[in-house]
């Protein structure tokens, strides 16, 4: 099923099943949106949103072996766990916003990456789960971008990545959650989906799922170890090879350019850039 | 004014003024606590909580030179900033728990934290402010705890230090929010606070915010660049000298031990310890 979250005709925020054709069968009304909810109302989509407001996003680095290749890290050994704050949020279509003081020498990358958002099993969410009963805690799979100024990552932070990736608009997230299960039109494996990051007609990055070091169940047990992944909670599961900042010469983001990330089964995030 | 967040006694959580005796003056109800709103109505204070549930929890590292020098780390140019998820978040008097994982070796930390707790001015929240303006943004001031898994925080993250410090429960905060204010009980000044951090009846950590490398101001403008603050973020502004972990032998946090933390005039958070 795709998810979505929307404004509806009369400025509501809703979840519904998304229909394809602009229009989505409203879920009842909930904090958090039950797939088996449906209620049978048709209503027009107006506005796309993020198809969901995460209490916490975590973000898993190098976990593709080519890009950690590219940038001269190490494989890592266990998942490298950071954290983007939840103001980062960006809705489909809404515009990246390069903040000013990157503006002086260009360094805004960006990173399309496969999200996870984590569910729950049987009302209980994550926690100490096995990487056999992982996958059951997941709602579903969604597109995202981990936008990064590479110099504010790598001399803002003190070797923290927090700061360099946590600007208003850098998680751009959509357009859909596809959910997790063996029904048609559902995910029943997350590492079988190709994924493309795009600046505006350039391909910048075209990678696989199964190329993943560390795969979705694998990063969910591991998260969710004397941890707990709340409904809604937003995991981007790192980046395939071919980012700006490693490139000769390097490509940066700038303003009036168009970003998107595309992943099989789930569909097409757009967002375009502007200036602060 | 000391605000509270509590269970009164018919079970609902408040938002209020601490009277300090046990009883709170209430708040006008509200997502987000307001020092203006003071209803009149007394009520018992049947269970204190953390006093504010924050949308987001960003900590500084190294923020007292002597504490950079003993773990060996570089006096840092600019703030390093890294995050807790909300999950860790721990009432006064809750257990913070050690994960079983933790207990082979023992390995988990303390470290004492003056935190901030960010408001709104004329309505608006923090972004881009100035040294000048942004204590005008800050609610107040309580006592925190940056619990820290130490070898999770040095090879379970990739050098990222999320997963370490990550694990639920390991975020005590309160017991009140002191305001920022020129009031009689107001907070003025933050640096002007001693802080002390004790295992058991062993003071580990006794220093002074006026030691610290950014100041509360420093630190709320460089976060705030291009990045909103949402009211009721939290920021743990780092820990003085003392931890456990560089001393000679290592003092780890065991269960059955008791954790407190005191800062001048806001008071004592108190946590035992507990096996999971």
């Amino acid at each position: 099923m795709h998810l979505t979250r929307f404004v509806d005709p009369h400025g509501r925020l809703r979840y519904g099943k998304d229909r394809g054709d602009g229009t989505a069968e409203l879920l009842a009304d909930s904090a958090f949106p039950d797939p088996q909810s449906l209620t049978g109302e048709v209503v027009e989509i107006a506005q796309r949103r993020a198809p969901i407001a995460p209490p916490n996003i975590f973000c898993i680095g190098l976990n593709y072996r080519e890009h950690a290749t590219e940038t001269g890290a190490p494989i890592p050994e266990r998942p490298v766990i950071f954290m983007k704050p939840t103001t980062t949020l960006c809705d489909p279509g809404s515009p990246v916003v390069i903040p000013a003081s990157q503006m002086k020498g260009p360094e805004v990358d960006s990173e399309a990456e496969l999200g996870i958002v984590m569910g729950t099993k049987d009302g209980q969410p994550a926690k100490d789960v096995s990487e056999a009963d992982a996958l059951d805690y997941v709602l579903g799979y969604t597109c995202g971008s981990d936008i990064s100024a590479r110099r504010w990552q790598k001399q803002g932070g003190g070797g923290q990545w927090v700061r360099g990736k946590g600007f208003d608009s850098f998680c751009p997230l959509g357009p859909v959650i596809v959910t997790q299960g063996e029904g048609d039109g559902d995910i029943a494996d997350p590492q079988q989906l190709s994924i493309t990051g795009k600046l505006n007609d350039t391909v910048m990055q075209s990678s696989h799922t199964s190329d993943m070091i560390f795969s979705v169940a694998e990063i969910v047990a591991f998260l969710s170890r004397d941890t707990t992944l709340l409904p809604g909670t937003l995991i981007l599961t790192g980046t395939p090879p071919g980012v700006g900042f490693v490139r000769e010469p390097a490509v940066w983001v700038m303003p009036g350019d168009e970003l998107t990330v595309e992943i099989e089964k789930i569909g097409t995030l757009r967002n375009p850039v502007v200036q602060a």
